[in-house]
């Protein structure tokens, strides 16, 4: 590895380069790497349930526990760690983190002192192996919703979890149809008659032989489109009984009277502060996606860089596929995306650190800003993963469409991160509901636009922070040309200034739109409907603009003068491509000329051209050990 | 189905609606579906070479060959026949593809009448099961490189065939791996230590009872993306020796003095004439991605039909999916624009069964024509499958990840698609070659620009000609209301007219740019690279272009009132979706103002709303039979 690329290592590496560096060593291929020869579907499950069992024994699992229920406290490095598993075999990081991430993650922090006593030592080490059983058939973005129930039944001091029909039934449940033992099940609360929201309640549903127990069916997803080695199922709960304190009752429980207590009255606000507290799945999806990605364009641009096709007229040798201009035009800006998303993570991991490390004494403002920010990221960074690794098939032809290639398999894998943890679509419009609490005094409570539903708690404030680098953001732009200046489009303040003018024309746009909403006898839905394309562009818009000033911020503190050139030059590629995707907009909102446009197009081939020789530098600056890409793209055949 | 549906089914089946009418009865789910059982892939393959019997006891696949050869001479009946196919198990359509479109094809194509008689008899009836042996491990995109040698040897009257080195290994060979017994090799013809370029020549690569044939090394291409049905697999030649007669002789002979002949001096050019004559893969290709396409449509808008989620503030019932704006934005234009490619995909196949059938008497300029359009339409069909059905499996969430619900597999299957039968880059530069021959003497011979070795031959004119509808078209735009004039965006005369100048200027435009490489001392290939997202962006609009009028030309001819307004509906979607995609460029060029660019947007937003009351009735004319959509998208559950 060149000085330049671990220098650029050390930048995306981030506050837990360490962690990092300890899964390179760690986390051999020759356990983790996924399988090269064929599997059934039931020995790529058992397969996979030996290496949790592997990570287990190393004792990383751990980090993700506060030290006072047995664990080391290092969120951030735990999901550091999810990220980097995310190089090595996906099904490994979806069931790790379907067990330690989702079912662990709400016993810690759903549940109270005696749960996390009794189950997370076992948890912790992988002997009780656990589901999250929120999804049903019915219901997977309006969880609020959910049809299964857990009555409170006075005479035996149990509740009774009930699956009344086919849409209630839990769907999609990783680990449920082989593994998992018990489940953290989301079930409406009943007590005297009287629901009280979505709850969580632990229901065994395999014995110590691995059989269902009394009142449960299972049943299993069956193939998918990847990840072979999660089994996913199906739970259905007929009347099936679980002690009182099974409830996890950090949030909502019920006495030995049988009363129902909560610290939060409002059953909706209630339930979304439940929900906060699991942020961290979305942001451990990012995260691997993000590392998915990374490994996909290291392959495509490494294949590209000695992959040769077509002689130029009177020269001997064929042209590298990476001299192409169609070729860098397809790798290069995603690329560069990868360099900016990955900066916009790590900010976003060391924010969830900070916050969720001081437990109940947690800003709920910061809290909130965690939580659409965790939604925004996770958005855009599957998205791009879908987009970018299926480009970096393409941009491999048939080689890229062999398994012993991975393409196939990180394609396979990631392609339902778009969907689960939240679908994107819904989780943009939960961000744009964030945002607009700005304006809550011109249109009254949003929840009349249909929006609370969507996710989101309702806010009692402005939510969206600026990001970490918004001293340095302001003084880029205010020092920017004016408009179509001499000053070309790779000022950096010019820059900031057409994402941060986007989103706030966006936003003050549709909260004018959402406006009438509010008048007596409005169609309430209707107007929200209307704008929906409007909504989520204006949440994308601003997502974007914070990955910007998460790079911006990142070039700011890198010391080391070669690397922040390089990384100025990548930020530029980043926000001009992207500038590029939008030139439609801009120019209809007269924030460019034509000419700037067409220079703004000009500038990205330019600085494609100007990126082409330190590609595979940069790629290089992932860090994913060589083994871990063990492939026939690496190396030119004779 | 609806009378409107059946109307509008009538319309999308075009020329060969019987054919299509017979694989809905013949092709029954029971032996075509593809599997829902877990199969092993050597399990998978033997299935799909059963199946391939049972198509050849049809005795449909004769329609592909000539009477004269025994076959019945229906070009467009065996071309609709592979596309009905493509609503099936898509490995066998690829399977069948291989061996009757791509082995049958280049025997009959390329060969002569001893070949003729002694081969197609049992390729038609499938008892001598082939390969199409062209791409090597180095190759792919350049197919004029091969590395692979045939070597006349007077000595014995023989053609020794020959793999140099590990980039001249034949690669992902259909039917390699497991059920060929002669493959059509493409190689280096070389007489008397001179070389002809590449020709094909016939190659037994295993015995009667399946064993390799002594020289011939053949490897397994091993688990892929998808189509896990067919067998792609490796060949290497060590000096294997077969009959000068098995040379396909039709463009190139070798006499028995072993003299050289060939009826077209120029090799390039000669080369390129027996690569057209193969064009019937391309565009079975681009029909079967038409196919899997709208089944992933007809699942997705079915499901989002039903699927219900959320409830608007006061309301108990929660809201249908489709009728979110931003599911129907993901979904309408999709659909729209897959009514476009249908309705080109049938003029398509009607142009190359009108030049086909005509054998050696087949009008050279026609060819050329139908080979350029073929390679637009496969690759803007093939890239919109890739995209609509990515779209389709998110829009149905977690279920459209389950195997059962058919969406991964047509994922999977189709993905290689955007680069088999040429990668869809590259095609599209081939495109924009034949229509810059109108503005050749701008700047001399286009090979000088390295144009020539993307696959297109040597033109001698204009050879882009206006669609069927020009007449019509013409009409409609001189009718045209001026720029930003009070007619709203659906007036079709504006539609077509920015298209047309969309193309037109970045033709005249690349043309200007590329005249600099006919300079002295110029470097012809920079000047081209330096075009080439020009390029690209160019043949990209010409396609788009030829799609309208193609879909302008089949509303005309619609007699059914009904169905003729519903198609216009359809039309204006495809059109306004299709320019606001390309907005940008539009206000660039001042092409469109500000204010009618938002007017799109807001067009492309009210047609969806317009057109969601019919999407089934929209979905249903593709008159896929419902045993083939078998999944669980289809009906709510309960």
């Amino acid at each position: 590895m060149t000085d330049l690329a671990t220098e650029l290592r050390h930048v995306l590496d981030g506050r837990w380069a360490h962690v990092r560096e300890e899964a390179r060593t760690d986390l051999s291929p020759a356990d983790f790497a996924p399988p090269r020869e064929e599997l059934t579907m039931e020995e790529y499950r058992a397969r996979v349930a030996e290496q949790v069992q592997k990570i287990a024994a190393t004792g990383h699992p751990a980090r993700g526990f506060a030290t006072e229920v047995g664990g080391n406290g290092d969120l951030g490095g735990s999901v550091t760690a999810f990220e980097m598993l995310g190089h090595a075999d996906l099904s490994v990081m979806v069931k790790a983190g379907v067990h330690w991430g989702l079912f662990g993650g709400a016993v810690a922090n759903l549940g109270t002192a005696a749960h996390h006593a009794e189950y997370l030592p076992r948890i912790i080490d992988a002997t009780l192996p656990g589901c999250f059983a929120m999804t049903e058939t019915g219901h997977g973005s309006d969880v609020q919703s959910l049809g299964t129930t857990a009555t409170y039944d006075p005479d035996t001091d149990e509740l009774v979890v009930h699956t009344p029909d086919l849409r209630s039934r839990k769907d999609y449940i990783g680990g449920a149809a082989r593994d998992g033992r018990l489940a953290a099940v989301f079930a409406q609360l009943v007590t005297g008659g009287e629901g009280h929201g979505v709850h969580c309640v632990l229901v065994p549903i395999r014995d110590e032989h691995g059989a269902p127990v009394p009142g449960v069916t299972i049943g299993d997803c069956g193939a998918k489109a990847g990840l072979a080695g999660v089994d996913n199922g199906r739970l259905s709960f007929d009347h099936v009984r679980v002690p009182r304190t099974n409830l996890l009752n950090r949030y909502g429980d019920i006495d030995e009277q049988g009363h129902y207590t909560s610290p939060i009255d409002n059953p909706t606000r209630r339930f979304f502060t439940m929900l906060g507290t699991l942020v961290r799945g979305r942001v451990s999806v990012a995260g691997a996606a993000g590392s998915a990605t990374r490994t996909a364009l290291a392959l495509a641009v490494t294949y590209a860089g000695h992959r040769r096709q077509f002689a130029p007229p009177g020269a001997d040798e064929e042209v590298v596929l990476l001299d192409y201009r169609a070729h860098q035009r397809k790798l290069l800006p995603a690329l560069a995306t990868s360099y900016a998303l990955q900066l916009a993570q790590n900010e976003l991991v060391s924010l969830m650190h900070d916050v969720q490390s001081q437990g109940d004494g947690a800003d709920e403002h910061r809290q909130r800003e965690l939580e659409a920010r965790a939604a925004g990221i996770k958005a855009v960074a599957t998205t791009h993963a879908t987009t970018t690794i299926q480009m970096c098939r393409e941009a491999c032809g048939g080689a890229g469409y062999l398994a012993v290639n991975r393409l196939p398999a990180l394609k396979a894998d990631t392609d339902v991160f778009t969907t689960f943890e939240g679908d994107n679509t819904v989780l943009l419009q939960l961000v744009a509901k964030g945002l607009l609490t700005d304006y809550r005094d011109a249109f009254g409570d949003l929840d009349t636009l249909g929006m609370v539903r969507f996710g989101a708690r309702q806010l009692t404030g402005v939510v969206i922070e600026r990001t970490a680098a918004r001293g340095l953001v302001q003084r880029l732009i205010a020092a920017a040309p004016g408009r179509d200046s001499e000053k070309g489009p790779t000022d950096r303040g010019w820059q900031l200034d057409l994402f941060e003018d986007r989103e706030k024309h966006l936003l003050e746009t549709l909260a004018r739109r959402l406006r009438k909403a509010g008048k007596p006898g409005a169609d309430a839905f209707g107007v929200f409907n209307d704008a929906q394309d409007h909504v989520v562009e204006a949440a994308r818009a601003h997502v974007d603009r914070t990955v910007l000033e998460a790079f911006v911020a990142a070039i700011d503190a890198c010391t080391d003068r070669a690397a922040a050139a390089m990384l100025g030059t990548v930020c530029d590629l980043y926000a001009l491509s992207t500038i590029e995707a939008h030139k439609g907009w801009y120019l209809e909102h007269g924030r460019i000329t034509p000419a700037r446009s067409k220079q703004v197009t000009a500038a990205v081939n330019d600085l494609c051209a100007v990126l082409r020789p330190h590609a595979q530098t940069l790629v290089d600056a992932f860090g994913i050990p060589r083994e871990w890409l063990g492939t026939e793209l690496l190396e030119p055949v004779a």
